[in-house]
């Protein structure tokens, strides 16, 4: 269930999303936690240091390994994980389309081989529903073809076509799972993904199509796979106006902090992205200034925190140069360290956003900070 | 400072360490930070969440990344790692006799490689002392020689006796840097290193030359190198004989669960071992039962915590099917989980036996545990 708070500039929305375990104020950003465990070595008690809301797990990663029939046996991914707060999981299609080799697909779904052990598996609607509803997670994503960008219109018109069939047959699966008695989270809701690449006219069609199926929640797919920012931003803010406006909005897979703030602008609710994580291990570190490299010689005897105007458990302990020595000997903690702050920037750059936005001050910390901080200094 | 809490056991001591960081109960066992960091991601923080007492670094690690002149000028490595309890540091002698290239030893001190550029070094003494002064941890190990088992009886000989000479030196040398205005720690403090291999005549020799050095500590060093467990004890009983009984006792490098225990029997109060944080990061985890190997499939469905005698914040939050699956999927949550755990269960094993000297049931916590804990199951 998504509440609108207040919406006042541009399509900025502040809002609420209640799930079965808890209420999700947004704009949020859903911290990545591929295999059940965060990259850099988080635990599930870190994401609650750092001001996490929502976690999400990857159903290709679990189904191939522990397996969603495991963790089902375990009580479901939040308890096998010991993350309380609400769980959205992808439907696996991404991972498959981007990880896993030798795929065909068909009417029924995919073909394809593990990139774990090459074992022959096969994901469509129905199994992708089965897997998210033995994790349990709190939102499951529709299972769809995630296209790359360009690729022939013709293509994307008949996946677009297909993918809505996929829908339909997902709604229903999912339904049936979760009335089953031994069901681990009834509540669980099913978001449809809009697809279409950088065709107007076939991202509107899609979007009212689906939208028609009456979902808990929509999301905005096959972006940030090819095509320009502007591309991604004109693509946002048309296919939002046909979104239903009392559902969340998610976009998925974006970005960095200066594409969320431009698409909270635009009317999205949530995101996700690997950004934050990716970029700790390889020592960039947000900060309000912009992004600074740790293995720069110049913080070699730095004794401040990687950013003054930051709050976060690492900010407030350990210095630029310590932080650094780490990344130069290769210890693993300074892969974690870095990857919490950057989450923690992240989560709080959502809280700053969600206050602008109570303020009706969204529009200057948009002018402020939009291209700030993405900056690399 | 030593002061004797209690003896009424074999020669098992209770007692408490007073350093310029704070005071230490004894028997204690030392947490490894090689390079100010944990192996497997723990940091200061997770440090005092396990229990831990003394942190011991690595001088010749430090020295050669980030450098210790960096870490005095950020405060000494008190403050570069964050941690404010005791600190040890050794000389560097083990490391550059075990993982240095080419080295070359004259009275002087010792010429070898870099393990990580190949650049040319040279520690003696005094560079050692200059080093550990830099660092400012509390105690400072001695620069020596440290002989494999098994090698000739002369080059025991000889080499007893450098070192005894390189002690001196290391006693003046020490205290002159002290002495400096811009001291990092002027309150450290030197221990003496007793040699001799399996020669309990040299090692009875030795310790009597150095015992009048009348150092703030003695470490017994050179054992868990070759000798046999047998070996290793009978030399422990012999030379405590001969240390004073109002300064700490360490035993270097060592060891087991079981080793510990029948040292603390033969009078020992200060140990440090990587075994906990090795076996950890190869998933055997210590429990009050024995050793298990944490990737065996027995495990996959287990919903019991490591150990469920267990108070560690690992054991108080995960599952055995849980931190298998982060071993299996190679998430490096597994293995920090695994070394907080075994390094909580060291810390914890030795407040039961401080517990067990206060209630004068060491010998009965001694039979019980003294195999078992070493055992795989």
């Amino acid at each position: 269930m998504y509440k609108l708070l207040k919406q006042v500039e541009g399509h900025a929305r502040r809002g609420e999303f209640v799930t079965p375990h808890g209420t999700v104020q947004t704009p949020a950003f859903m911290n990545v936690g591929t295999v059940a465990a965060i990259k850099g070595g988080l635990s599930a008690k870190d994401l609650e240091d750092i001001g996490c809301q929502v976690e999400l797990s990857n159903t290709y990663h679990l189904h191939v390994r522990p397996g969603d029939e495991l963790i089902k046996a375990m009580g479901g991914l939040h308890k096998f994980m010991t993350w309380s707060g609400p769980i959205l999981t992808d439907s696996g299609g991404f991972q498959i389309f981007s990880l896993a080799d030798l795929r065909k697909i068909t009417e029924e779904g995919v073909s394809f081989h593990s990139h774990v052990d090459g074992r022959k598996l096969f994901i469509g609607p129905e199994q992708s529903m089965r897997i998210q509803a033995n994790l349990g997670s709190d939102v499951a994503m529709a299972f769809d073809e995630c296209v790359k960008i360009p690729s022939p219109r013709e293509y994307f018109e008949s996946s677009c076509a297909r993918t809505y069939r996929w829908l339909v047959r997902c709604k229903s699966a999912l339904a049936a799972y979760n009335a089953e008695p031994d069901a681990v989270n009834p509540g669980q809701m099913l978001f449809g993904i809009n697809q279409g690449g950088i065709y107007p006219d076939l991202r509107v069609d899609h979007m009212k199509a689906i939208a028609e199926l009456d979902l808990p929640g929509y999301a905005i797919g096959g972006l940030a796979v090819g095509e320009t920012t502007q591309e991604m931003y004109d693509t946002i803010e048309i296919v939002q106006e046909h979104m239903p406006a009392d559902r969340p909005r998610y976009l998925m897979g974006v970005g960095t902090p200066g594409n969320i703030i431009e698409g909270v602008w635009r009317g999205v609710d949530l995101f996700d992205c690997v950004m934050p994580a990716r970029n700790g291990r390889h020592a960039h570190l947000f900060t309000k200034q912009g992004v600074i490299n740790l293995k720069n010689e110049r913080y070699a005897r730095d004794e401040s925190p990687i950013d003054p105007e930051c709050g976060c458990p690492v900010c407030r302990r350990y210095s630029r140069a310590y932080l650094r020595h780490l990344f130069k000997a290769e210890e693993t903690l300074g892969l974690r360290l870095a990857v919490m702050h950057n989450l923690w920037f992240y989560n709080d750059l959502m809280a700053e956003i969600r206050a602008a936005l109570e303020a009706g001050t969204f529009g200057e910390y948009r002018a402020k900070y939009s291209k700030l901080l993405d900056t690399r200094i």
